[in-house]
C-alpha cells in the first residue's frame, strides 16, 4: 500500500468579515486554490455573522503567498465602515491562524505567523497585532482581549499605551481596520442551536460553559441570535478538544439550557474537525473504553 | 499529496476456535504475514468465546493462498473433542467470510468463497458449507441455521435430507468438524457488558434486541456470562450497520436492561470496524445534523 506523503504541513484558517457577498468568496477561494502548493481544505460562509471561514493547508512558503494574496484582495473588497454581523471583528481580513499539522513545530508556525505579518503591514499599511503563541505580550495574547472594542472602538483603542500594533501604523486602516495574526494548537468552531427564541437563555448558557465566566477551560463560547431561523445559538470556539472533548461540551450545554426548560435542536461543527475528535464522542456515548484507533478499518489498511 | 492505492481488495475475517493457547494463534499469525500479497490487518483472541478472529486484506489470489495454509495450521493444531468455550462452532477452522471493500464486487467475493471451499475440502476432506451471499439454498443461508447443533451435533445433522454439505464428505472431520465459507457485507463485533452477574438479563436482553426474536433488523444477539470478571455479556454481530447503527443497539441495550435495575458497564468491539460507524455514532450523540465526511481533515487533507 502506498502510504501517504508525510510532508511537513501547516494549516491556516483565515476569518474575513464577508459572509453575504457570495462571488466576493468564490473569488478569494479561486485565489488561494489556485497557489501552487497550497490546498484549500474547506471553506464556509455565514450570513448571520456575515464572515467566512477558509482553511487552507501546505508547507510554510506557499502559505505565505496564498495569504498575502488574500489580504491583497480582501482588502480590496470589504469596507469595513460598512459592515453589518453578529460576530466580533477587528479588520477585513479578522484573523490568521496558522496551526502546526505533520512535521512541523509550533515554533515554525510562530516565524511564518511573525513573517506574513511585518509583509502585509508593510506592503498594505495595515496594523496588525500578534496573538497567543506568536504574541510576545502577555497582556494581548487571547484574541478576545486584542478584539475587545472591535472595529468601531479601534482607533481609541490604539492610542492607548500597550496598544501600539506589532507591525504597521498606529492608527486602523480606513476600510480594513486592524489584522491578527498568529499560531495556535487546532481549534473547533462549534455551534450548538437551542430550541428557542429568547436570546437570554443562549447568553446564559454561554456563560455557565466558557471558561472567562467560571465554565469548561478549553471553551469560548457566546449566546447570537438566529434570527432568520427564529432560534438562539450557542456559538464556540473549542481550543484544546483533547482536555475539553466536544461530547463534553455538548452534554454540558443541553444540561445547561434544560434547566430553562429549552432542548437542543442539534449542532454544527464550521470549517473542519480532527478525526479523533469525533472518534472521542463515539467512544463515550457508546462506553468504549479500550478502543483502539488501529481498530478503523481505513486505518488499519493505511498502515498495514 | 500521494493518494493511497486503489487495488481491489478483499477483507477476509476468519474465525477459529482457538482463544487460549496463544502460542498456537501466534504461530498462525506468523503464518499469515508471511504470505506475500497479504496484510494482516488485526487479530485478537477471546478466551471465554475460546476463539480467535483474524482480519486480513488482499487481492483474490494472495488471500485464497493465505486462507488455504490457515486451514492447515489450524487443522493441525485444535482439536474440537477437546474443545470448550463460550461461542458455538462447528469447526476447528469455524467460519471464513469474505467481504467485498474497495474495487471488488460481491459476485468477486463469492466466487473467491467457492473456490476456496472446494479447495480445503478437497485437500483435507474437510465438509464445507457454503453461507450468506455464496449459499446457493435458501435454508442454509444464514450461520445461525448452518451452525445449529454445533460441532457435537454435527453428524447427527449431516446425516439429514439437506444437509450434506456443499463439498467433502458427508460425515465430519473428526477433530476438524465441518468450515462454514461464504461472502457477506461488513459486519460488526460488538459486546456490551453489564454491570451483573445475572446471566437471565443478559439472555432477556439478548433477544429483545436481536432480529430473529422480534428485535432490531440487522442485529444478531445472544447473552453470555463472563465468569472471570463475574459480570455478563450482550455478544452481538451487526450485519448492517448503515441500517442498524451501532448507538441504536447501545442505546436499546441500555433501555432493556434498566428494565432490570441493570447499567450498560461497557461496551467493545472486537476486532475492526468501518470508520463511517463510528462517525455516526458521533453525529447521533453530538446531533451534527448536518455534517459532511469531507469536514474529516485527515480526509480533506487525503482528498485534496
Amino acid at each position: 500500500m502506498v502510504q501517504p506523503s508525510r510532508m511537513p504541513t501547516i494549516v491556516s484558517v483565515p476569518n474575513i468579515s464577508e459572509g453575504r457577498r457570495l462571488d466576493v468568496v468564490e473569488g478569494l477561494a479561486d485565489r488561494l486554490r489556485s497557489t501552487p502548493g497550497v490546498r484549500l481544505l474547506d471553506y464556509s460562509s455565514d450570513a448571520t455573522h456575515n464572515r467566512s471561514v477558509f482553511t487552507l493547508a501546505g508547507e510554510a512558503g506557499p502559505l505565505a503567498a496564498a495569504t498575502i494574496a488574500l489580504f491583497e484582495r480582501t482588502l480590496e473588497a470589504v469596507d469595513l465602515r460598512q459592515h453589518q454581523g453578529a460576530h466580533p471583528r477587528l479588520g477585513a481580513v479578522d484573523v490568521v491562524p496558522f496551526v502546526p499539522f505533520e512535521g512541523v513545530t509550533m515554533q515554525d508556525c510562530v516565524a511564518l505567523a511573525t513573517e506574513i505579518a511585518a509583509t502585509v503591514a508593510d506592503r498594505f499599511g495595515l496594523p496588525v497585532y500578534l496573538y497567543e503563541e506568536a504574541s510576545a505580550r502577555a497582556w494581548r495574547k487571547s484574541l478576545e482581549d486584542i478584539r475587545r472594542g472591535g472595529f468601531e472602538g479601534l482607533s481609541r483603542k490604539m492610542a492607548q499605551p500597550g496598544w501600539a500594533p506589532d507591525f504597521g501604523p498606529a492608527t486602523p486602516h480606513p476600510s480594513g481596520g486592524a489584522s491578527v495574526i498568529g499560531a495556535r494548537p487546532p481549534l473547533i468552531a462549534y455551534n450548538i442551536n437551542l430550541q428557542t427564541d429568547r436570546l437570554d437563555v443562549a447568553r446564559k448558557v454561554a456563560a455557565a460553559v466558557r471558561h472567562s465566566s467560571g465554565g469548561l477551560r478549553y471553551v469560548k463560547a457566546m449566546g447570537i441570535a438566529l434570527e432568520e431561523r427564529g432560534i438562539v445559538q450557542v456559538s464556540m470556539n473549542l481550543t484544546n478538544y483533547e482536555q475539553t472533548p466536544l461530547h463534553q461540551v455538548f452534554d454540558l450545554v443541553q444540561h445547561e439550557a434544560g434547566r430553562y426548560g429549552v432542548s437542543v435542536l442539534e449542532s454544527e461543527i464550521v470549517g473542519l474537525v480532527p478525526s479523533a475528535a469525533l472518534l472521542a464522542a463515539a467512544q463515550h456515548h457508546l462506553r468504549l473504553d479500550r478502543f483502539e484507533a488501529r481498530q478503523i478499518l481505513e486505518q488499519a489498511l493505511r498502515e498495514s
